[in-house]
């Protein structure tokens, strides 16, 4: 029998909120971070809405699950983002001591790859889950504000 | 005639924010974002009051210029940090597109420089600015904090 909960699972659960984002005109990026099969934060890029630089998925994602957990590292957890992360945010995984990163598309421009940031030595990295959904979303919503404007 | 307002001047009000974090217990690390030689955010490092690895003080002055100035993007402004900022402040200084970082004392093990973090191309680097006073702070922390283990 496969695991009910798996990587796919939980992705799948991103890419609802990066279709949140997306509806209220965010660029469209979502995460979720799991303990134990349990997601314990659920965020959507707002850098708009907020008019703040650093409120990407992932960095609500962290303080949030943080505050479930009562504590700042997160060393049991994964996060489920589904755009590869960008510096700001790989920077932030470094801190948190995340115990897995699994992304969907990759950011070959922005992307913590390409601009080789620094993760936590214990951090494990899968990526390109769902990746053409994330991607085929972020088409959408770049296509759509060019022909608003 | 020297103006009053130069950058020693800045960092010295970063500085006030490092030892507010020092008597709350915080890495001290303190900034201060000016426009126009005029201070719109203080904040210094609330990681532990917070639990919150994103707290580092280059976050929260970003949001909270951002907040002030109604736009997100700083691109007028000056950052002054008492501490080379690590890889997830220099990510969020490169997506907030600020016009010059102006820190203390460097950060040789986790400093963005020697991670290699990407700025934007706009941004202007001065450093050493206050170092003396900002590494003594640094270390009398860690003494004391050493001591009460």
């Amino acid at each position: 029998m496969t695991d009910p909960f798996d990587d796919t699972y939980f992705m799948k659960r991103a890419l609802q909120e990066a279709e949140a984002a997306f509806e209220k005109g965010e660029i469209p990026v979502g995460a979720v971070i799991v303990i134990e099969n349990r997601i314990i934060a659920r965020t959507h890029n707002l850098t708009e809405l907020l008019n703040d630089v650093t409120a990407h998925a992932e960095m609500q994602a962290i303080t949030s699950a943080a505050n479930f957990l009562g504590g700042k590292y997160l060393n049991k957890c994964t996060l489920y983002v589904t755009l590869e992360p960008c510096q700001m945010c790989a920077g932030a995984l470094y801190w948190s001591q995340i115990s897995k990163i699994v992304y969907g598309a990759s950011d070959v421009q922005r992307g913590f790859k390409t601009l080789g940031t620094t993760l936590h030595p214990k951090t494990e990295v899968v990526s390109g889950i769902l990746a053409e959904e994330a991607s085929a979303l972020m088409k959408r919503f770049f296509i759509e504000k060019r022909n608003l404007n």
